[in-house]
């Protein structure tokens, strides 16, 4: 029995329970919601400096590319095609001007790049820390996936290596910094691809779209909080267990690092990823071979509510719902 | 020449010109946005901790109908029919849960009363300030209130009177606390409709579906930053001036104090109203005796730039543009 303050799941079934069904066609509960009928998807996402970035760790244009990059990767779970976003920015008031424009031009060069227009927001000065709050809308033209549609069976995939981000946070952490970012990409110096790529999570909007139109999509969540976790909530949805094989399972490991069974529980465990875990109908397989960002098969959804990792030698572990929790004690 | 840090309304304007035309039906600077195909309106508005209110000034439940309160004026501004909201929660690790509890049902009840449904959000705990962002979702049925809806010569109308919210404030900052708020209105201690009343601005989405509905309405906007700033924007963006005479113009003054000329203009310039500043077409004027809040007129559009107000001896004096700016020094 849970007595002490409630984490982020309790919260939001604290919250639905509270509210009930919204009357839109996707409700609570998914990467975000569809208004009848059906033609717009909604979905927002916050970054909290001191929670989900610091200023010192990479330029500010950097953070307004990742606050924005973060909230596409909910409407390309969605299979949404983005269109706007309203943009609620809290600035301290010690902020110096050329910070926010900076924010705001990296911000910028992504929308343009993905083709969405700014039509709303609010700007507020605050006594705390900066506060980045996004809303996209993207236009549902086909029928969005969600993460309910998986069965047992199903093959289960995945559109990048996992990793990455939970080691460039470390290294933020430890005191590196990210010192450019531009269209150019990641600039050269050892090292700046890994942390460029805590700010610039690859565009999944294609893949979504793909696997909208498709017929051979499932589920699909956007691993925000970690594999563990966001495996935990597709399976949950769908009411699966699931299956990953380790072997199959891309992930990154640091230079000179260990490529061992502890660094793939940690890239499991690892969150910012912004890559897709979806699940195909049998017999998808094909047209998945066509798919962008070449997304690779990890596993199956099981009858059941295990999540196992297989290792190759056939052992069996426990996939805990492990990740990012804010509200974590 | 202004070489200090960019104003809330030169950053508004950078962003404008930062990102252009969104393809929005309504776009950015309005209350809120229209998409289209013309059916759903958006707005976006955040209340943030030690900025626009303070947790000892009131119950949870308080913060949380006021957030979204502000929100549903924005709505009832462009005559748009409140359905659904997303909600952002930025909740302080050291926040009791009973507070986001009892925060949450503040805005349920709200929620409930004017007919919208909870269908997305996000959580986050930070290490700063309670940050509550809403973007709120209305049916925008019949054709959207603008603010660039006036023309020279059109009667100016006020939905409330002005004041008690910059009366309230002053009172607050002064050590008064609301002590309870729930759906029987204000407690019966002296002064405390007084303080509610900053917490429970009276709903305006009726008043804001009948001006759409009654073709006769003009432009139209939330009075949220003082009646002086407001007005200036309705101005602005339908390149009118105005008269607003004194003696028409509704006003709140605390009981035993000053009703003369100073206390007047302390309630053009005080924020957090949110009732409905509007122009009507000429001829409109037996109709809008029929609308609901009877809202009352309080002067004219006009040829020109200037915002004056007119004392009943004749003397007229400029309005400024003045209330509440979050980036004033």
């Amino acid at each position: 029995v849970k007595s002490g303050p409630r984490d982020e799941a309790a919260w939001i079934r604290h919250i639905a329970r509270l509210w009930g069904p919204s009357g839109a066609d996707v409700d609570l509960g998914d990467d975000g919601c569809v208004l009848p009928p059906g033609r717009y998807a909604l979905s927002t996402d916050t970054l909290v400096e001191g929670v989900d970035f610091e200023r010192a760790w990479a330029p500010p244009r950097a953070i307004g590319h990742k606050a924005l990059a973060a909230n596409l990767a909910d409407l390309a779970a969605m299979g949404s095609r983005p269109r706007f976003f309203l943009l609620t920015l809290g600035i301290p008031t010690v902020l110096p001007d050329a910070f926010v424009e900076d924010l705001l031009h990296g911000m910028h060069a992504l929308s343009v790049s993905e083709g969405l227009g700014l039509c709303g927001g609010d700007l507020t000065a605050t006594p705390g820390p900066i506060v980045i709050g996004i809303t996209v809308v993207g236009e549902q033209a086909l029928p969005a996936l969600r993460r309910c549609g998986g069965r047992p069976g199903d093959p289960l995939y995945l559109s990048g290596p996992l990793g990455a981000p939970a080691e460039a946070l470390r290294l933020f952490k430890g005191g590196r910094a990210l010192l450019a970012f531009g269209p150019a990409g990641p600039p050269g110096e050892p090292g700046a691809a890994l942390l460029d790529r805590f700010f610039r999570p690859p565009s999944q909007t294609e893949l979504g779209l793909f696997l909208a139109g498709s017929g051979f999509a499932g589920a699909c969540i956007d691993v925000s909080d970690g594999l563990g976790r966001d495996l935990a909530r597709l399976c949950e949805a769908s009411s699966c267990g699931a299956e990953v094989e380790a072997s199959l399972t891309p992930s990154y490991f640091p230079e000179g690092g260990e490529a061992g069974p502890d660094a793939l529980r940690r890239a499991l465990a690892g969150g910012e990823e912004h890559v897709l875990l979806f699940s195909a109908r049998p017999g998808g397989e094909g047209a998945l071979g066509r798919a962008p960002d070449a997304p690779r098969r990890i596993g199956r959804l099981t009858d059941g509510k295990e999540r196992v990792l297989v290792w190759p030698d056939g052992t069996r572990e426990e996939l805990p719902a492990q990740g990012f929790d804010h509200f974590a004690p």
